[in-house]
């Protein structure tokens, strides 16, 4: 019989000295092994090597400019065009920007907090700004609130997304919430989609503040593994109810291509990114034109760029299948660990039991296996019922992954058995 | 007898018909050529191709990094030192940063207004923040602090640097006074470079803000084009007089390979540079480091750079040449214009006659021939004596750089001549 939270203490006390032993062997093995963040294997990266080796037979780009030197702020045509039908945005409404996301997302909040948007009150100009926060989410986007000093507001996710009775609620009659954010394709770390509904009551709901802003950080948006889910296209929506301007989208080919070394976009409606674009002209002269020239020669169309993450899709689908399947085999009639099984994206998001999640991260830490931090997911770290882990299993080898999850598992036992007995 | 502020209106007169001519045929030429940038020249560019197409042996760098993946904030350990050994910087105080010191310059300043530095008063809160701006200077500096709405106060440069007198008297006794903005070698636009004992002035004046900042632009460090002039190394001087975290180095190789997908660094004292990585740390997952390895393995050490640089001031001297052959020819018995050559950098700074820059470059316009806006060396654009322009002579060829300067000196002729006919 299966362990869970109703065996007897008796039969807990033994399967905790079977555990320990297991858990001693593990720890026998001296694993080193950081599994903390989501970074891709190095086998996914060489899939891009090719972006690395151009040999450029020109670098003049469609526009009759050379990319190598100073001008275009926005970003080479080309590679906004790219985006744009990859992602169903208007080229003119897209900048490409750097070559990180977050840093756009920080650089987007630090301009409204530093000078409003479209007129409105500097944010830092206000008593309070309180940020809507779907969670478990991901934990850069809370260290930016955090940073910012603004108030963070957990919005349970379900299959759908965010909570969105709850949103609407909230977002109506207070102004100072100014923002939610979200990464509305196989979510950080939970895998939830956005369905339709949700995507169009937020572009729809009234808002108090004038000024209030959608984080829509697409960071999964063509990353699928099991199936190929499809997000509605929220600039069209928005079209429908005049509301582009609330929304900046931002994209990255981090994931894609390579982190660190990709390229990443912001969008928003006309006036929005107007305004985002004058401010971009005082901040910077421009961004490297060559890596998007590189990155868009590489992919040359979204099919293009569909057939690489259908190559890397495959990849991770190998390390998925390992997590899934043990994380079946070991807890499949326990509840000591619950998940949703993803679609897509990177991570997969397990719940234990209340209390079990930083006793469990520390456990296999001293087998040797780094997790995300327990809580991390949440606001501020604190996970209301301890309970939240992001496995995170892109890097490691199939091998080294199959230990670590040995190792994650009898974490898991050992913490959930433990606990059980300690409140009996 | 060349023309000059003493000249008959009689001989006025006859010139300024002479003039007219020569106008209106250089007109009729339609030529067509941008110089209000110092953009580099596309065979500048090209010495620099080898980095573009690396065929990397190994992305792992000395420290046995990915350089493709997640990891490594503040850049690379083998860029750090190079830049390091280069500028004479210790590597830990480095943070390479992005491909736009610019960008670097307008977060930094970003950051102290927004969280204030080293405990200090956010600037934002403040009632009113002071900057103090040599000039003439780089529009792009004071665009930044106008975007903050800092108040801009003009300090007149001399052939050694900013009055320092006058920047020591400013700064001991009003404490909004949060920075002065320094290009100090080959300075945009004039080419003066910062003499030793201004810079030690600058780290050890006693300055009342406490977060008193030293922005140290060192865009041109390397640009050596008929010297090779040598920079005082300031933080070896803030050493003596613990005056390090005042100093934000800033330093870029947008004018060594390539403009805009180069790379940028920001350096400081051991305690700037810590918040500073700290806030990084919120702001970004990290910089292109494919680029790093690339910039560093094309340069392999200062002596590298050194070389490359001596190829490119080769270039940039047949431009100078014939921008200063050019002056000296027309202007050389006359007031009409008034230079100093410089020894490096980009750029050459010119003083017409009081109240005759912007006709000049609005007469050179109406003949194609775009400069850089008359007034954009001062903070507002406004030249008290509406008397600078500055010529940027590296992006045309030879021979179009020739029929620009005809263009310009004509201009600058028949400017003058009018504004004395009508003074008379």
């Amino acid at each position: 019989m299966a362990l869970s939270s109703k065996t007897s203490a008796e039969e807990l006390r033994a399967e905790e000295k079977k555990l320990n032993s297991e858990y001693e062997k593990l720890k026998s093995c001296n694993l080193s092994l950081d599994m903390s963040r989501g970074k891709p294997a190095a086998a996914q990266l060489d899939l891009s090597n090719g972006i690395l080796n151009m040999n450029f037979p020109s670098y003049i780009n469609c526009e009759g400019n050379d990319v190598r030197n100073y001008g275009i702020l926005t970003g080479i045509k080309e590679c906004r065009q790219l985006f744009a039908d990859l992602l169903g945005i208007k080229a003119d409404n897209i900048i490409i920007g750097g070559n990180s996301s977050l840093n756009l997302i920080y650089d987007a909040i630090a301009r409204y907090y530093m000078f409003g948007k479209l007129g409105s009150t500097p944010w830092s100009k206000l008593e309070k700004v309180k940020v809507l926060c779907p969670v478990p989410g991901y934990d850069r986007h809370f260290s930016i609130c955090e940073e910012f000093g603004f108030e963070m507001i957990n919005i349970p996710m379900n299959s759908e997304g965010p909570d969105m009775d709850m949103v609407e609620r909230l977002v109506k009659d207070d102004e100072s919430i100014k923002a939610i954010i979200c990464v509305p394709l196989y979510s950080n770390p939970s895998g939830v989609c956005y369905s339709d509904e949700v995507v169009e009551r937020l572009v729809s709901m009234k808002a108090a503040a004038e000024d209030f802003t959608i984080i829509w950080d697409n960071a999964y948006g063509v990353h699928h593994v099991y199936k190929e889910r499809k997000l509605a296209d929220i600039f069209v929506l928005a079209e429908k109810y005049g509301t582009e301007d609330r929304v900046l989208y931002f994209f990255s080919t981090s994931k894609i291509t390579f982190p660190g070394s990709g390229v990443a976009l912001i969008a928003s409606g006309d006036k929005a990114i107007a305004e985002i674009k004058k401010r971009f002209g005082i901040m910077t002269i421009g961004y490297n034109k060559i890596n998007q020239l590189a990155t868009y020669s590489f992919f040359k169309s979204p099919e293009g760029m569909h057939e690489h993450m259908r190559k890397l899709g495959k990849m991770l689908k190998e390390k998925f299948d390992v997590v899934l399947t043990k994380l079946d085999e070991e807890f499949g009639d326990s509840d000591f660990l619950s998940w949703e099984k993803p679609d897509g994206g990177y991570f997969i998001s397990v719940d234990t039991l209340p209390g079990c999640a930083k006793e469990t991260v520390r456990l296999a830490k001293e087998c040797g296996l780094i997790l995300t931090a327990a809580g991390c997911a949440y606001p501020y770290g604190a996970d209301p019922n301890d309970s939240n882990i992001r496995i995170a299993p892109s890097y490691p080898t199939v091998e080294e992954l199959k230990k670590a999850m040995e190792i994650f598992c009898v974490s898991v036992k050992l913490a959930s058995v433990r606990m059980l007995l300690n409140n009996k």
